[in-house]
Order: C-alpha cells, then sequence, then structure tokens
C-alpha cells in the first residue's frame, strides 16, 4: 500500500511517500506554500516528481479541526477539500489529523527520528507513555501510551495552550498583571509561544526601565542565546523557567515513563541553554517532595523536521489494521 | 470466571464479586478497617459471608504503587503481599491498580454507576474521553480514551494532585503565599483536598481578621453548605473557584467530550452549591475565547460508592482476553 503523508504549515508543506506504514525518508520533500496556489497544487507537483500517478491513501496533518468536507488552515486561507485530494491523489481514502496528535503518533516510531538527550544520565528506555509539547506559534502537547492489553496505542489529543499559565511568587505575579492585560487571564501559550517571548521580554524591559532593542522573537532568542544583551537573556531565563515548569505539570498528567519531547521553533531556538543552563530542568525538577519522582522522566529535544510527516506514517499503518 | 474486586481505602474497605467482568452488586459489602487485623481477614470474612470457597482473580484497588510482591498502603499500615491474596481467596492471579486508575476504568461502565449531572442543558453522549478527577485526602485525575482502532479503551494513569495550583490575581496571591509557607510552592492538593480546605479557611479568617469558628474541613463544608458561618461560606466559595479551574484546565489536557466526572468526599460535600450556585461552572467556562469551547464538555458528580469496585470489574473484563 502507498500512501502520501502531508504536513501543512503556515509557510511551509512537508510531503513524503509512507509504504506499508513505513515513511521512505528519502522520498520526502518541503515546498513554500507562496509558490503555489493551493494545497492540491503542491500535492501534484510532488507526485509528479516524484513520478507517482496516484496513491492508495493520504493523510494530512495540519492545525486545524477537520469536518467531513475537510478543513480550513488557521493560519493561512487555504481550505482543503477531501474529494479534490482524493481527486488529484487518486485515493480512495483522506485522512486529517490535528498537527499535535500526529505530533503523538510520531512518538511510536521516535526510534528513527533525530533527537537530544537533555538528562543524559536518566534511565531512558523504561515502558509507558510519551509525551511531546511544543512552543511555536502557540502551545499544546499530546501523549502516545501503549495499550495495557496488546492493542494498538492511544494518542490523548488535548488543547493545553489554553490551560492557566502556573506562576508563583511577587515577581512573577507582576509578569502574570502584563500577559493578562486586555484578556482577564494568561493561558499557557501567552507565554510559551513566539509572541509569548516576545511580551516576556517587553515585560522585562518595562522592569529593568530599559528601552527594548530586539524587535521580533526570533531577535529576542538570538540575542538571548548569543548572551548579547542582559534583558533578552533575562526573558530567555523567564522562557526556560516557565517552559520547565509547564513541562514538569503536564508530566505529572500523563506519567511519560518513557520520555518527554519538547518540540517546537521556539523551544528548538533554545536548543543550547535549554541543554547546557539549568533554568529548565531546574524548573522541571521543582515538584517539591515529589522532585525525586521527577527524575523517573527523560527529557529530549525533537530536531526532526520530518516528526509530523513520521506521525502520518504511524498513522497509516495503525489504521491500516 | 468469578473473581474478588476489592477498593481499599484508609478507614474502609469495600468488596464484591464479579462474574465475566460485570459486578454483582447485591454482592457489595463495605467493612470498617478497624474491626480487622489485616486485609486477608476482610477478604476471608467477605468470602465466608458470602459463601464462595475460592475465586478465579482477585482485583485490588488502592492508595499505594505495587511491587511484584505487593502493596503497602500509604495512609494505614497494611502490607498486602500477592501470596497471602492469593492464599487466602484461592485465586490464580492477583492485580493491583491505583485507585485513580480504577475511577477511570469504572469510566467505561459509567451508565451503571450513580450520577448527577451538573450542566443539565449541554449535549451528553458525545463519543470521546471522559476524565475523572476528585479531591478528598488528596487529589488527583485520570482519564478513560476509547481506543480509535477499535481495541482496548486506555486509561491514562496521572500524578495531578502535585501540579502546580494555577492562582491569579491580587487575592489568589495572597492565598499562594498562605498555602506556599515552609514548602516553597503551592501544588493543587494544598488547596484541592480536606486539608486544603481548612488551610483556605484559616487563610480566609485571617484576611478577614476573625477567629476560625470550625475546626476541621468536614465542619468547614458543613457550615458552608448550610450557609451558617461567613468564613466558611467564603472558603467554599474559594474552593470551588479553584476545583472549577483545575478542571477546565486538566479538560483541555484530555479533551473528555463524553463527560467530566467529579468525584471524592470533598468534592462530594458541596455537591449542593455544586449544582445550585454557579461558582464552579463559572471558573471552570472561565478560558478566555475558548469559553464556548469548555461547553463542550458535560460535567457529572460521581454519587456512586462503588465506583472504584466498578473499576476494578472493567479491569478484569479488558484483561481476561
Amino acid at each position: 500500500m502507498l500512501a502520501l503523508a502531508c504536513d501543512i504549515g503556515g509557510t511551509n508543506t512537508r510531503l513524503g511517500l509512507v509504504r506499508d506504514g513505513v515513511l521512505l525518508s528519502e522520498s520526502t520533500g518541503s515546498y513554500a506554500n507562496d509558490d503555489f496556489e493551493d494545497f492540491y497544487a503542491v500535492a501534484a507537483a510532488f507526485l509528479r516528481e516524484r513520478g507517482e500517478s496516484r496513491v492508495d491513501r493520504v493523510c494530512i496533518a495540519l492545525a486545524a479541526v477537520a469536518t467531513t468536507e475537510g478543513a480550513t488552515l488557521t493560519n493561512r486561507d487555504w481550505t482543503i477539500r477531501r474529494d479534490r485530494v482524493a481527486l488529484t491523489s487518486g485515493a480512495d481514502r483522506v485522512d486529517f489529523i490535528n498537527d499535535f496528535e500526529a505530533l503523538g503518533y510520531a512518538m511510536g516510531q521516535v526510534e528513527r527520528l533525530e533527537t537530544q538527550c537533555l538528562t543524559p544520565g536518566r534511565a531512558s528506555g523504561q515502558p509507558g507513555p510519551r509525551l511531546v509539547l511544543g512552543a511555536g506559534t502557540g502551545f499544546n502537547a499530546s501523549a502516545w501510551c501503549p495499550s495495557r492489553f496488546g492493542g494498538a496505542p492511544h494518542v490523548v489529543a488535548a488543547e493545553c495552550g489554553h490551560m492557566t499559565l502556573p506562576l508563583a511568587g511577587e515577581v512573577e505575579f507582576s509578569l502574570q498583571g502584563a500577559l493578562s492585560v486586555g484578556r482577564g487571564r494568561a493561558s499557557v501559550e501567552r507565554a510559551l509561544s513566539g509572541r509569548g517571548l516576545f511580551e516576556i521580554y517587553q515585560w522585562q524591559c518595562a522592569q529593568a526601565r530599559r528601552g527594548p532593542l530586539a524587535t521580533t522573537a526570533v531577535e529576542v532568542s538570538r540575542l538571548a542565546v548569543a548572551k548579547a544583551d542582559r534583558d533578552c537573556e533575562e526573558a530567555g531565563h523567564v522562557f526556560m523557567r516557565l517552559l520547565g515548569r509547564v513541562c514538569g505539570d503536564l508530566a505529572l498528567a500523563y506519567l511519560p515513563f518513557s520520555g518527554v519531547y519538547l518540540s517546537g521553533g521556539v523551544s528548538r531556538a533554545f536548543a543550547g541553554p535549554l541543554a547546557q543552563d539549568q533554568t529548565f530542568l531546574e524548573a522541571f525538577l521543582a515538584k517539591g517532595r515529589q522532585a525525586d519522582f521527577m527524575e523517573s522522566f527523560p527529557v529530549h529535544l525533537l530536531l526532526d523536521d520530518r516528526t509530523a510527516l513520521q506521525g502520518c506514517a504511524e498513522w497509516l499503518r495503525l489504521s491500516a489494521v
């Protein structure tokens, strides 16, 4: 069985061929959405370039809620209709999965992914769930849970970005005030996202009574990692501390004895300090009497650009039965 | 196949017979632990009273982590050895499950349980996960997730009581300070438990500069529900608001489209106000732009004393295959 795996983002679309549930890694490709009129044109170009006239099935991962007709991207004005995807690809069946669900399914094939361990001393490979979470345009998580009765693993879908941002102490209370302005509350993704990092930075500059130097989140993370600006660095510390705390809270919600995997553009921008600096890990462990228990969860950084495609492959494998 | 289901609490042990995965409701009984020397004596008395000389399997739900040898209760000095349970009951197989996992498995047979809907207008019976959470001696939750591939449902075990207590605003910031004294942090169960309710009450009295009248958590909830004391009432409001917020946060973590079920002694003590007063439900919905989305989750109060036994029955059914 030949299938097409698609990971549609706001800027780029990644595609790959899947044979019998295995992603053919040499087949994958990435396309800039701006170069195409719609998704069907991207899919047609990919299949033409790979010399495939048709596939049996299609699995599409994207940040949207799918209906029976299809789905509309939340971050681009593309509507993707099931029937038109079937027409373009020749597929009998077209499935949509949420982008974070795709990352969750990818956890079933994590040994095929490029990762970096942030807790080298910690025992890995224990049986149990895996948690994937990430800060990028927004924040979310999903958990992959092996079956206790010998069946297919289960992926728990979530909307963790909308949970309450867990803050404590006087300084963070002031940050909470800043992040809540005009919204009445501060959600997790209000801080743990690109935009969140920038708002933390603006709050930091106001606290220090200095004018902001950086103008984008990318600049804040770049200057923080390079240790080139103290306010960017401090914003980076606050971001990593909050990421560690939320990551620890979510570990308590899913008990990922088989590993926590950090994904997302902003998490990855801090790859260096996440591995070298103790801010993130200290916050992850800081659960009072449960600090020892928190050591049960190995933490990794997910470096692979093809994680969502791998998740589509795993979905195709599991749903083929 | 005849099995014995056991729900061992700190004060009482409940037992029941399970035939082919179905709890025989007329067989169930509750025993005061103080009347027995050990668990084996309780099990022997139960089987003798029911006229059963032996069972094929045993499933024990308790607040403890089981090893290959057995388990030791966290809230009573009882050790329960697998081999001695087998000897007492004649069973070939003895399984231990966590008390909240048992509640999770019970969600697979929720139609057999006594419940009260707190959101009567809200569509129920949608397919999807079910979340059970509760405040009693401590706080925890677990999620029951139907398989997407036709297999057995999955129950997600958790340690949600140790997550960060989500607080916001100036008044709650003062409560956070009070709950964190000597501990460096405030966890969810620091507030959402019997002891937590009493600490909220003490903080409320200090805020109001009045001496405390109630001396136990049970008294606080009784006086609050009876509207007989303003500090108890106010503590009850704070408790219900925090319970609603945490419940909403956890709903975002597991997306329980098929229902949220509130369990636990303290939650049940507030049954009246939870149903009549809007404090809990308003806090549950208060997720900014996601308020409409939060309406997708029907909320119920779990009134059944035999929920954990029902969970053992479901576990026995699923693990029999």
